[in-house]
């Protein structure tokens, strides 16, 4: 057909936010001092949101005995509370991945529409990287775009999920199906939050914290290859170390590359593999951390494999893992209950690869390395990417 | 408490695309030709949406049968459909307002996953404005931001919603109060749908035309003025004429104010008042543009109220209205159902405006005029608006 044409060429602009503040706290987490500091007045509407689970630390006790209006009880926490003291908003969604829905956002945005919120408002995520995604994801989307600040209580959520921008939820099986790119405008890290994680939730962090060593410090890799003892002395100084060097490492390659055209896919070392994992031994079944941390050994392997790098370095990556005490076998166990043969299990994972969002095309893009920070993006035949996973 | 802190400046980024081509076609559209054009070959996948009214067309009978797939049947089109021809994908989904809820979107989301859409896939809006937002902000959530290419069918979709990258459903009773700025790459114009509309709807595009003409251009205004038959002589060529400028005034405004930062704001003219009566009719029960032309009226009044025009502009912007049909009353008819009593009636009315998005404070922001093409944006005492609602 026959047209003429007119073009609108749109200046860039900035989701959100230009930049973003990252506050190191020391001493114990004091959400009132950092909302509500001395002598503030006029500030915007806040919603704060956060899960039963962060919700019940004695830590935020206090806080949120400020928004418990007429019909709050302690038992609420349990299922779920959206109160308000007056002005500001806090819901408590339910805990963990499985609330990682389209709803528990949409109850984020019920709870700021029910009190009058405007695009001035500021919704600020509490938690671990389900709570910060899926509140950024509700500014993000909250009346085409409120503002967002972050406070993360997991060593997760500190060095990856609230750091870079990228926010939403699953669906139908698939993590992180629907989001945004939405940077917060604050985040404030406590690393003293650390010392209330379960066990599992930190050696979940921690494999963030080795996989951008892998990325971009020699030196911290050197640190925790040294120590793995860290994994049981959440109070040694190298944690808090490891939190600033992580942070400003991620913080360096997103702020070339916030929209992941580029640099900022080697942040998905491992990540490949893991969310595969993840998604084939079905949602919040076996922590991010730990999927990551099988798909590192996973991709050195498959560098080994395509001739990328040297036996040593994948023995060097897989031993430091193994130290940790993460699999690295090629099938992990929580897939070995559901399926019994390794060539179906690989296929599985294969074919959960394929529908990944960071694949743009019928082969797959992996993260891989030739040596200790240095890294390399490539497309891999399904053959090699077969053959490191039985 | 003691912070460090560190910060990361990110560089602005193009939500989606940096340019929009505007294409207007002559002619009878024709999809398969726009999409399928000959020679091409390599095209990213397609997700194309619609909904049951613009699916019956003729004009598209010969482009949905091609994805008729297995289970198809032409009955099937009464009540959504989704089929493929082997690679793109064709979602069909409820038509109207009432159909504009986030369900939907992830309808267009589940159309996409479950045929193994990836970040390039192209999701395509053939439809009225409803059809065309929910599109847009499927692809710009699909995997953290797919690609958007619209194809309006109504005359308001044409000069309005489908330019400029709004993009959202509504939510709890409130119209587009979730979405996100994600402008298309492309948009097609095929002014000719416009002679399949219903006359309630392409009334309802016109009120848009007049409120572009007010804004930007006293030339289109005098000929809608001196030619009200223009609202049952489609085929006129000042239809097209109006399209263009429409567009065109459109494009030049959002390309300096993508995100509604400052000068976009103009467009609100009688937005505020026009959403709210449409909230307080509830959704789907007073057209966009039936809405939207009686809130100009009481625009013009509020400007004469407080004293920034003359009552020769505003009986001026109120005879042109009503020679077009539309109410020009304080209270419209749609309501005095509802509510006796035009004081609640008002109060109602003011209650929805505190709602709307486009508010950030307490105050009431309205887009007003001294004059044709004279725009002024200001916050107004809640008496004076009152005053004009009763």
């Amino acid at each position: 057909m026959n047209f003429e044409e007119k073009i609108i060429a749109y200046p860039p602009v900035h989701p959100g936010t230009d930049r973003t503040f990252i506050r190191f706290y020391s001493g114990e987490p004091d959400l009132k001092s950092i909302f509500y500091p001395e002598g503030s007045e006029n500030l915007p509407q806040r919603i704060f949101v956060t899960d039963t689970t962060v919700g019940s630390l004695p830590a935020l006790s206090g806080f949120i005995d400020n928004f418990r209006g007429e019909n709050y009880s302690r038992a609420k926490i349990e299922n779920g509370f959206v109160g308000t003291n007056g002005k500001d908003v806090l819901a408590i969604l339910g805990a963990g991945e499985p609330f990682k829905t389209i709803e528990s956002v949409l109850q984020i945005v019920k709870a700021a529409l029910d009190n009058n919120a405007q695009r001035s408002a500021v919704f600020v995520g509490i938690g671990g990287g389900v709570i910060t995604d899926m509140t950024a994801f509700a500014a993000s989307i909250f009346k085409r775009g409120a503002h967002c600040e972050l406070v993360p209580t997991t060593l997760l959520s500190m060095v990856d999920a609230a750091v870079g921008g990228k926010t939403g939820c699953d669906f139908d099986a698939y993590k992180n199906m629907i989001g945004s790119f939405f940077p917060a405008q604050k985040i404030h890290i406590c690393p003293s939050f650390i010392q209330t994680l379960p066990d599992f939730e930190y050696r979940s962090g921690m494999a963030e914290v080795v996989k951008t060593a892998l990325l971009y410090s020699k030196e911290l890799f050197e640190k925790l290859e040294s120590y793995p003892e860290i994994l049981t002395d959440k109070k040694n100084p190298l944690v808090e170390e490891a939190i600033k060097i992580s942070v400003g490492s991620k913080a360096r390659v997103v702020e070339q590359d916030l929209t992941e055209k580029n640099i900022r896919m080697q942040l998905n070392l491992g990540h490949t593999f893991g969310h595969a994992l993840e998604t084939c031994a079905g949602l919040g079944v076996i922590t991010h951390g730990d999927a990551v941390a099988w798909g590192m050994g996973r991709a050195a392997e498959l560098s080994k494999k395509i001739g990328l790098c040297t036996s040593e370095y994948t023995e060097r990556v897989k031993n430091m893992l193994s130290s940790f005490g993460w699999c690295v076998e090629p099938v992990h166990p929580v897939l070995k209950n559901k399926v019994q043969n390794p060539s179906e299990i690989a296929s599985m994972i294969f074919n959960a690869m394929m529908k990944d969002k960071k694949n743009s095309s019928s082969k797959v893009r992996f993260v891989l390395q030739s040596q200790i920070c240095e890294t390399v993006i490539t497309e891999v035949q399904k053959e090699d990417v077969l053959d490191v996973l039985r």
